[in-house]
């Protein structure tokens, strides 16, 4: 293990797989740093257990660890009602609220999450917060149509305040583009937010095609320290 | 001219660009077989009393008729406010709510009249409906996400009724692939509906990217008739 952060993404990941992953289950798989030890520990025990599993990527990482692991891989087209689904997260509030999309597949998970009886959160420690915004900076990612972009970031800059930064790419030139052919926009807030209604003001946006919000849809989340301990946050509702 | 219909478009087009367009502006170019006639009639003014224009395309057929007709082709990245759009629509009704999206660019078409300060439809007059479904039968369309074409088809047919048919092309095997590379789905309704929460509803489910429901748009609509006559109705906001 690299790391005292690594080690709490495996803790809480080998949880979550154990404690919710059962024989013949359509398990929907997320994306990130963190799922890699799901889909790990979900392949270890599929070796043992023979769990005969049917899995649906969120993205083309998730694709290929679901490959790599020797499991079945399956689509929506297929399989549209999945058991449950398992993802990382860059921040989660006090009410189960989610920033995700750091790794730029947030439609896919969306889409995953939406179509799952319960949806399961992992995460180290650091992600465990009261208000969203505390420990991620980078704000919440909006996936937009390219040709909108540039009014898509004036119309949130109006509405919201903050800044909508288009999200630029490290290993081509120019902006990140997603699995979708979309370009994400970092939306960067200031203080405490209404939520619910940041949602709806941003996906009522022409041009938006998904959010990086995530409200209402985790049953719960599981976060992992150094030690070994594992945090599990169940939903008030 | 074709036929009645043919003519009716063509005095709605020439009414609409008449009336709304001036020197100067940034135009917002819809898609379909009505906005040709508004195009061809832009070009001849645009020879005579060198408009200077920037146009701005909602689709390929857009911006090859901009091309076409010796027009100034924009984008909103550098022109993200446009002053007037111009675009057809499959049914019209009371409140001036339109369906759109026959052709398949309404994902496009409604961004651009999202940043447009007026928005005006020219359509012949079968478009004119007290209620929508009158005369249109083929439905709401609704850009997917090909991953989630399935789920969505359940989804909105639990939430909503209805079917939601995948839109199959005819002149390749398979569905309809949109110019952002998506899906579209028809949802063929039944009876009256309450349209906002019709609208808010679809948009809801993750893997929507957008709805052929262009509700509070609409600045006003030119219809036009086989002998000359143009109805025109505004928003009665």
């Amino acid at each position: 293990m690299a790391d005292a952060t690594e080690a709490g993404k495996m803790v809480a990941a080998r949880r979550a797989v154990d404690e919710n992953i059962k024989k013949g289950q359509v398990v929907g798989i997320g994306s990130g740093s963190t799922i890699i030890f799901a889909v790990e520990r979900i392949g270890e025990r599929n070796k043992k257990e023979a769990l005969n599993l049917t899995c649906i990527p969120t993205s083309f990482q998730a694709r290929q660890l679901i490959q790599d692991h020797g499991l079945t891989l399956g689509s929506l087209e297929t399989s549209p009602e999945i058991d449950v689904a398992i993802d990382g997260a860059d921040e989660v509030d006090d009410n189960l609220y989610l920033i995700k999309g750091g790794g730029g597949c947030l439609m896919q998970e969306k889409i995953i999450a939406s179509c799952a009886k319960s949806f399961f959160i992992i995460a180290d420690t650091r992600k465990n917060s009261k208000v969203l915004g505390t420990s991620w900076k980078k704000g919440v990612p909006i996936e937009v149509l390219p040709m909108a972009y540039r009014p898509v970031q004036l119309k949130i800059n109006q509405l919201l305040g903050g800044k909508a930064e288009l999200r630029m790419a490290s290993r081509k030139a120019g902006p990140v583009v997603t699995d979708n052919g979309n370009f994400i926009l970092d939306w960067v807030f200031d203080g405490a937010q209404d939520w619910p209604a940041v949602e709806r003001t941003i996906r009522d946006v022409p041009g938006v095609v998904e959010t990086g919000l995530f409200l209402n849809m985790a049953a719960a989340a599981y976060f992992g320290t150094a030690d070994g301990n594992v945090l599990v946050r169940t939903s008030k509702q």
